[in-house]
Order: structure tokens, then C-alpha cells, then sequence
């Protein structure tokens, strides 16, 4: 038992609680069978569920609660009726209290971050947390963060997700160094870049060992993988990430339009099926479902609210990865030699100064 | 001569120049007969090729300088060495004379709008330029602004931006009241919103005549064309469209290597290919070619500056348009009722407070 990686589930949060959360568990635990879940949540609710789900069973323990967070909670009014006792609450203090490697929640973002930080804490030298994406591109998998966690950041919060999602890159990508750009317009001179100049000063000359700066990148740079890992605050890394999942289903409706327009073009569908199938998973968002919360004393990881079975099975993949490649240990290692670059960065610049 | 539509062509900027320039304007003379063209350039390029364009010749007039902005002059070099005399600066200055109704530039962006800004002069009541640019959506078409013109916004400048995108979306769509979204994200509660939230109330309380506020919309709301307008501050919005181009090429490219993978599926690639065409225009960026600069005391279009042949013809399109359905007359006329919607906001917010 004590070689299991253990995740713990906010089996309330989401739009469709248990009738996803339990399936997904079951699924992500055939994939992984050194998995044990606590299921939080209403007994009354989970229980008949898992006697369809004997594998899930003899691997999950129940952790009561009837009180949920609801979707349309603000983070305020969530703390003050779900601390203590909510589903999402509890969840995450068994990652707190060590009975658990890692939780997963689709609950609502605002209050999961609000919990999270008020209960897990906030690492050393983190002020604000992160969420991470993994985002599909020409070349494979990169890294988005902030998308959505914080507004705004000055060059030391964009220095700081740097080393997180490098430390995310190292540890899903199995990188070295892994390539970070930071986000940025093509328009020169315009005002209110500072930050992201400041941050991509600190971060050219801290000669960082864990990660390798290219330099910034722009919103088409995303898509084709120039970097691993594509550093911005939260407000247009949010926009980035749903403007390329609008524009994904835009585009699949486009083709499917155009292969049911005519008798050719329906044959030619039927012929290209196979292939197009392959096309229809590589556009799936549920594949890159799950977001990390990054910069807390544990692995949060958050699903889409209206995920179903396998997106929601991607994102406790996603915590097993987490766990298993020792995200949390790597993220430390790179902030303390993070720090150390900085100092470097600060007496380079008081050098040419 | 009277009756036709004027348009200024700066023939030096862009990637491609006049190979470019010349047969566009050639293009578009052929859709809109009653278009007259200033090719602003070196007449030791332009006049050869014209001689191989003889509808364009006999529309156009070249005004001679062999001085051109570079693509990456900075905008406070492309004043210095550029005012008075260069391609771009004469372009806008033939605007300002009232020598043409219009300008087209594939220059690069900040010097267009540095000189534009300083060569025209801004709107009553604006203060920053805003580029606005041409969406393809699941409905038609929507108008997204700002996209790169300037960085950040308070509530005046997007309540603004809101306005003057409806009157240009009252030009190119022939509707009465637009619906505008504002650009958000969906985390509640977090800061940073203040801009944003202040001017859905002042839109929401204003009762604008020309527009129709249709509350806060996210990314993925910008394809669907949940609205006809989306307004944001310039840094979102540059990021929003750039990530979407790139996403749609991303996609493109899948599916081309899904449709080359077997034979089956070169076949009903084959046997499609008519559909997939009509898709590929579809997906086509160029399309959608041509920003329109917003807030200046004249009609500045930009073309992207790789922009091929159709492409610019799609953007000196866009400026024929603006110009036949008097764009600048309509923003005039949203900006003066907008200001009495926005006392009325003000009144309403009083009476509540």
C-alpha cells in the first residue's frame, strides 16, 4: 500500500459530479494500476456508483461530506460555507494532511484556487499561484502558464512561472533545459511592456541552469511549439487558451460542413475516415484536460467543470504524472537555483550600470 | 473624376513592396471601378510596372520619394528619418491634404501608427489610436478591437473602443445596433477586472442608441460570433489574434498530413477536394487581411506586411468600403450620442449611489 500513489477527488465539483469523476477514476485506474483514490464526496451518491466499478472499489476510500461548492460560488462565499467540510475542502486537506500525493478537483476554478492557497499554502518566494495548461502544437506539447489563475504580474512573478513551468516541462517532457519564451506583441515601443522586458532581461542574463530563454514569443508562436514552455500573465494567457479552443471547434465545423457539402465529398469522407479520425483527437480538447495549479505545497490539478470520462481521466493522468516525476521536488530545486540566478542577473546589471 | 473613390497607396511598405502593391491595386480596380489610386514610391520602380498594368495606369498617379520606413524602424526612427518625406508619411499626409479618402500601409504597424497619430491627429475625445481587425466566425464576421494599436485600457478608452467598433461594424455588416461583448475571462473575483466591470456598467447603464451591450464575452466566444464586436485593450487582443491564426494554420497542417497518410485517404482527398477548397478559403487568413486603424481623423487601413497580392487587394477593399459607407461620419455620430449615454450612465450611478 505504501508504494501507491494516492489522489485524492473532489467527487462534488464539476457539472457532473460523481456519474464523471467515479468512470474517469475507474479508466485512469486501469492505465495506472498503482493508483488509490480517497473519493470525497456524498456517500449516499458514491457508493451505489462504485458497486458498478469493482476495480475502482477495492482501490478507493470513501471520505463523507454532503456539502458541496457550486459552480457559480464566488471564492469568498466559498470559503465561508464549504472550509472545513466542503468536498473541494477536504480534498484538498488530504494532499495538506499527507493522506493523499495529489488532488484533483473540476470544481470552480475561483474558489479552488482560493482554498487551495488559503489551506495547502503558498511555496517560498510564490506570492500567487499559478495554472499551467499543456497545449497541443506542430511539434508536440508545450506548456502555457498563467492561464488564468492571477491577473497582471510584475518581472518577478514572470521570472517565478518561468522556473514553475520549466520545472512542469522537466518532469512531463523529460527536458534537460527546457525552451521558455514569454509572451509578448510584436509592436515595439509601445507602453506598458516593462514587465515583460524586465522579466526577459532577468531571465536572458541569470544564465538559469534549469531552463533555456529564447526570447519572446508571439500567439502564433504557441501553436507551432517554438518553445516548451510560454510564460504570461493570467488575463491574456486565459484569452489565448479559450481564442485557440474557439477557434479549434470553429474549424471542425468548417470541415465537417465541407465533407457533408456534396456526394463526392461524402465519399471522399468515408474514404479519408480513418484518417480523419486521428485529425479529430490531435483537435480534441479533452486530451490536454487538466490544468496544474503551480506554486502551492502540493499537486492541484483542475479539470474542465463540463469534462466527461476521458478528459476528466486526462487530468488524474495528469497528477499521476505529477506525482510520480516528483514535480514538487523539481519546482524547489529550480527556485533555489532561480534565486541564485537572479542575484547573478542583479550584479550583471549593477556591473554595466 | 469627382465621383471617384481616392485611395493612397504607400507602394514602399510591406515585405513585398510594389511587386505586391501595384498588381493589388490592379485587383481591387477591377472589383470597384470608380477607384482612383496615389502610388506614393520611387517612380523609377513603380512607372516599369505599371506599364504592364494598363487599367491600373490609367486610374493611378504616382507621387515620387525613393524614401522608405523600414520593417524594423523603430516609430521614433521612422519620424525622425521619415516625416515629410517618406512613402508612408506622404501616403497619410495625401489623407490629410484631402488628396485621397483613404490610406493603405503594409509598413510596419508602430510607425504607421506613430505617424498617423501625428500626422492627423486623433478624434475629440480619443486619445490612442485602435486597430481593429476582421474575425471569421460560425455566424459571418465579427470586428475585434483593440488588436495591437496600444497596450492596456481604462474603462473611457474601452467604452470608446466600443464605439467606434459599432459604427465600423454599422458600415461593413448594414446593421442598425451591432452587439458588443467585452473581452473577459472567467474566473470571478480576481483583480485587475476594475477597467473591464466599469465599462460593462457604463455600456450596460448608458443606453447607447448605436449599440447593443451584450455583457462580458470569453475566447472562445470570439468564433462563435456570440457578438458582433468584441472590445479589448491591445495587448489581450493582439494575443487573442495571432493565437488564433496560428491555431488555424496548426489545424491545416494536421489536416493536410491526415489527408496524405494512406491511400484511402489521398483518394477522398481527391474526391473532396472541391469541399476542402471552399474550407481552405475558409481558413484562409488572408481573407480577413487588413486592420483598420480607429480613432484618427482619417481612414487608415493596414495590410499585414507579408500580405501576397490578394491579400492587399482585401485590404485596400476594406478602405473602399470604410469610405463608401462613411465610417468616420458614423463613428462621429456614435461618439456624440455615446457621450450623452455616458452622462446618462453617470446620472443612473448617482441616483443608485
Amino acid at each position: 500500500m505504501t508504494n501507491k500513489l494516492r489522489i485524492a477527488l473532489d467527487v462534488m465539483g464539476g457539472d457532473h459530479g460523481a456519474a464523471v469523476v467515479l468512470p474517469a477514476a475507474e479508466l485512469s485506474l486501469a492505465r495506472h494500476p498503482d493508483l488509490s483514490f480517497q473519493l470525497v464526496g456524498d456517500r449516499a451518491v458514491i457508493e451505489p456508483l462504485l458497486e458498478q466499478l469493482p476495480r475502482l472499489k477495492t482501490a478507493a476510500q470513501v471520505v463523507h461530506t454532503d456539502v458541496a461548492i457550486r459552480m457559480d460560488d464566488k471564492p469568498s462565499q466559498a470559503l465561508r460555507r464549504g472550509r472545513w467540510k466542503s468536498s473541494m475542502w477536504l480534498t484538498l486537506e488530504a494532499v495538506k494532511k499527507g493522506d493523499a500525493d495529489a488532488a484533483v478537483s473540476a470544481g470552480n476554478t475561483g474558489a479552488l484556487m482560493a482554498m487551495a492557497r488559503f489551506g495547502l499554502k503558498m511555496l517560498e518566494g510564490i506570492e500567487r499561484p499559478a495554472l499551467a495548461a499543456l497545449w497541443p502544437t506542430l511539434r508536440g506539447e508545450s506548456i502555457v502558464l498563467d492561464v488564468g489563475a492571477s491577473i497582471g504580474a510584475d518581472e518577478h512573478h514572470l521570472v517565478n512561472l518561468a522556473a514553475m513551468g520549466s520545472a512542469m516541462a522537466r518532469v512531463l517532457f523529460d527536458l534537460e533545459r527546457p525552451t521558455v519564451g514569454l509572451l509578448n506583441i510584436g509592436v515595439e515601443e509601445v507602453k506598458g511592456l516593462e514587465a515583460v522586458r524586465e522579466a526577459g532581461r532577468i531571465l536572458r542574463d541569470g544564465h538559469f541552469a534549469h531552463l533555456d530563454y529564447h526570447g519572446f514569443v508571439e500567439g502564433d508562436d504557441i501553436g507551432k511549439g517554438t518553445v516548451d514552455v510560454v510564460v504570461t500573465e493570467g488575463f491574456a494567457g486565459n484569452i489565448a487558451l479559450k481564442t485557440a479552443e474557439g477557434t479549434a471547434r470553429q474549424l471542425a465545423q468548417y470541415l465537417r460542413a465541407a465533407m457533408n457539402r456534396t456526394w463526392r465529398a461524402r465519399i471522399g469522407y468515408l474514404l479519408a475516415r480513418k484518417a480523419l479520425a486521428t485529425l479529430r483527437e490531435k483537435m480534441d480538447p479533452r486530451r490536454a484536460n487538466g490544468g496544474v495549479f503551480l506554486g502551492l505545497n502540493g499537486i492541484v490539478i483542475k479539470s474542465h467543470g463540463a469534462a466527461d470520462v476521458e478528459g476528466y481521466a486526462a487530468a488524474i493522468d495528469m497528477g499521476y504524472d505529477m506525482v510520480r516525476y516528483d514535480l514538487l521536488a523539481k519546482i524547489g530545486e529550480s527556485l533555489a537555483r532561480d534565486r541564485e540566478a537572479k542575484t547573478n542577473a542583479r550584479l550583471a546589471s549593477g556591473a554595466a550600470s
